[in-house]
């Protein structure tokens, strides 16, 4: 018995397009003569829809696309299970509908809701209290819904324990971190164990404002990985039941390709789900502007992205002569815009007020504020996304310019450290197999270039000790003795934590950004401006 | 016996500062010869410290500082009540503790966490399931916290009833909006309905980011309002038990009125609590910044207020002037910076790119920014914080330029629809017995002036029916179809709802305001940005 896994990529809010989209599914699954075709969580509706549940008429049209796509199924064999809100008498439910001969058999209600790290869902939904087994020929298994199985011992699915099962399935819509593969096949093995049941994986595919969904679908027993689907490829799979009792060794992706494949899935699906025909980066001749570039070039073809260079007295030949390598390199427009003139204007009407001050931050934030307003003018102009550019070092410890270097609609290495933003370009450089960033981007020690001979480590001290910083107090909440207790100098860490707690402001008017580390400056982090800590 | 009312104003984070604060309410507490002193929710550490409750250090300080503190009171007569987070073994609490003798004697858990609107607590904590019953004297009464007595038939609540109670506490922390006051007075003549005894109603005062919280604490019986603490009044007040028998007829304060006293709270305690000195608000000539100075005024002084207008050949010599007289009336400097030669040079340096297009929102938007980016460099170089000016009605429908006229660190009127801009301009000068708003300013027809001859309701309809809307479609979720039955031309409906659902990217970047409605664009509003709704 043949069962097809639906891994695919939903838009939020499109309610009609994803329906197509499972309609299609439905065509090709009963062509391949599949029994059953589960799709992921919530994939009617897209996940997460956030506040858009509140909305009434929102509910209505997902109720109403599930009657029309249950009659549309009606002479097709396969059996279906869809993920969908679902209005019960109590409230709202995060559900899983299982759908034969063009009839809502039973709905399934998700009994542990995450609340916790990106997740709302307490906000939303209730609990759901009964447990479901669905018949498939002479097959016995039970739906769960994502979290359902991250604690098999509690919620619905422990009271599955001793229903003797064929299999269980997972509708899931489980956001990409690196090394999150690891971390599911070990809950659903754990799973599989407690119910006695090889468990059926089925996880959503595609990018969603800042968090992206890496399918990474499986099939996994007791005793390990039965098969599996690569992560951040959509389509159609298939398994089939009994399944073979020989595991296979998992492979997983290595830190940097799973990130960069993460990375430009969530600009592709930002840039298309919004309807944008192209987007623009300011191009500094440093290396993460570089990687923002070659990533949206990944992201969206050659033809679809516009470098902007707009150099100053402060940028050297070399960083000009590296964007002019970079973009014949990647094969894209570049427009050179050249801000000295503006900025000399800007200091003339601000003289009376300044003269007798010095040249400090504030003259530097005014010529990345140029910057901001010649990428934005383009932006306006001609209707394309301006991708920024900073890494989630500069955003934790505030080393940015809001509305200058921050102006832009998408952050795509907001939540890429700085050390992995070189590993990234030697494995981007690797990947092309030629210097596509060219080495001198690679190698040139970190500058902004608001003034001569500036330099980031001046400021910051070395990233690959700021960034272990930035793992211990942002991602895992770790006290300051226990950061320097880890080795790090005492009065380091201080002046670090005081930036990143300061810094919230500007982290809390910057774009959305690719989430690919546990903790994300996104839903994730709710930090208030507000809090007297120094 | 006398029970003292602690409507403070702590800082989220301060924990030492709050510490002191309690210390010195008990100090007069124990000279009026209270018997009982009573703290608002979350008093020690303010109220909602988020994600500062996953960091372990800030719980160990907080339990440091509740010992500490009851140490030093253990001379004292009086008994506190105290609210805090407290590690209990499942978890952590939102809790209220009783302190006596420096002793804590016991803690009570809060039982119904809100995890709706603004509020996130099954984020952070467990429920309670036991009540508590205290002895004062030979009077018996029970703790609650906040949303325990919104639902008194839920929860440790309804198992209170029929235990023979004195009266009964609630340390709250209950945001402000406008109307609440009539809300709350309900929900607490109801709850002590259900318990048979009166309620004494323990509010916070004093801004955090969004929040305004109004204090209006009270002491309310079954029958209705036996006494209450004016909101927006910071303070130490006392009430006695037995409580007298007879009712007060409640006052309430007038929409304006209260909506103003919030807005005033909120600037002060934002400006005050993140140490700012001054703060700068461009002034256009139009009735948003004016009010916007005015209420800056209000809350810190003239002296701490600085205004700056950025004149383009767009405004006209009457806007002007109007800035000048707005000036001289709240008493405050006012620079003059006009923008026309930084405004030729962004031209100049478009023009290879821009040559063949005509002049459109991008050119108007160069405007903004170049305004808000001499805005920001004021604020960098004299540290002084910028306060945005923009409304609701330009919230909802995106009517704002993004890093222009939306760039700084509060926005005043962020959740003040357009419709109530002019009435609180108007209040406004009725309390200040003169016309400090020029009526030129209320009665002048709105207009961005990034363009000749342009009127905001050209573009976006009249104002009192976009407010009609932005009230249905934002802060009640209701469907089109009903909006459009209410009488609202359906094309327009159509339009507007496109443009709120389309400005999702902008707000997502907008400073913090304070929120006055029931529902505003910050926590209580969580909309994907990715949506395709069309």
């Amino acid at each position: 018995m043949k069962i097809a896994i639906a891994q695919l990529n939903p838009c939020v809010g499109d309610i009609e397009g994803n329906s197509r989209l499972a309609l299609s599914a439905v065509e090709a699954a009963e062509k391949n003569k599949a029994s059953l075709l589960i799709f992921p969580e919530m994939f009617l509706t897209g996940y997460p829809p956030e506040d858009l549940l509140f909305r009434r008429s929102f509910l209505m049209k997902s109720a109403a696309a599930l009657k029309k796509f249950s009659r549309a199924i009606k002479d097709k064999k396969v059996a279906v299970v869809m993920g969908l809100p679902w209005q019960g008498e109590g409230g709202l439910y995060n559900s899983a509908v299982f759908i034969r001969d063009g009839k809502v058999l039973d709905v399934y209600f998700k009994s542990l809701l995450p609340n916790y790290g990106v997740f709302d869902e307490k906000r939303y939904f209730i609990e759901g209290d009964k447990k479901c087994v669905w018949w498939l020929g002479d097959m016995r298994f039970a739906p769960t819904i994502c979290e359902d199985l991250w604690d098999p011992d509690s919620g619905i699915v422990a009271s599955l324990r001793g229903e003797s099962l064929d299999f269980v399935i997972n509708l899931s819509a489980s956001p990409f971190h690196m090394g999150k593969m690891r971390q599911r096949l070990n809950v659903l093995k754990k799973a599989s164990r407690r119910l006695g049941a090889p468990v059926i994986y089925v996880n959503l595919i595609g990018g969603q404002d800042e968090l992206v969904f890496d399918g990474g679908s499986m099939v996994v027993s007791s005793s390990g990985l039965i098969s599996f689907v690569p992560q951040f490829k959509e389509g159609l799979f298939y398994t089939s039941i009994p399944l073979p009792k020989k595991n296979i060794v998992p492979h997983f992706l290595r830190k940097e390709e799973e990130a960069f494949h993460a990375l430009v899935m969530g600009v592709r699906d930002y840039t298309r789900k919004n309807g944008f025909s192209k987007v623009i980066v300011g191009l500094s001749g440093g290396i993460d502007s570089a990687l923002t570039a070659a990533i949206a070039v990944e992201a969206l073809g050659k033809e679809r992205v516009v470098g902007v260079s707009m150099p100053s007295k402060f940028n050297s030949q070399e960083t000009q002569d590296d964007v002019r390598r970079l973009s014949e390199n990647l094969g894209i427009d570049c427009h050179w815009i050249p801000i000295e003139d503006i900025f000399a204007k800007f200091l003339a009407a601000l003289h009376p007020l300044f003269k007798e001050t010095d040249f400090d931050k504030t003259e530097e934030n005014i010529q990345a504020r140029i910057r901001g307003t010649i990428l934005m003018a383009i932006s306006n102009k001609f209707g394309w996304l301006v991708l920024t550019t900073g890494n989630k070092s500069e955003m934790s410890v505030g080393y940015a310019t809001l509305y200058g270097d921050m102006a832009g609609g998408f952050g795509v290495l907001k939540d890429v450290p700085k050390t992995l933003v070189w590993r990234l370009a030697r494995f981007y450089n690797r990947l092309k197999k030629r210097q596509v960033i060219p080495n001198s981007i690679i190698r040139r020690p970190p500058s902004a270039e608001l003034r001569f001979e500036q330099r980031d480590e001046d400021a910051l001290g070395s990233y690959s000790v700021l960034d272990r910083i930035i793992d211990m107090y942002v991602e895992k909440h770790r006290p300051i003795d226990e950061i320097i207790s880890a080795g790090i100098d005492a009065d380091y860490v201080r002046r670090v934590v005081r930036m990143i707690d300061r810094a919230e402001y500007k982290r809390r008017q910057a774009p959305p950004g690719v989430k690919i580390t546990p903790l994300a400056f996104g839903r994730d982090w709710r930090m208030p401006i507000t809090k007297a800590l120094d």
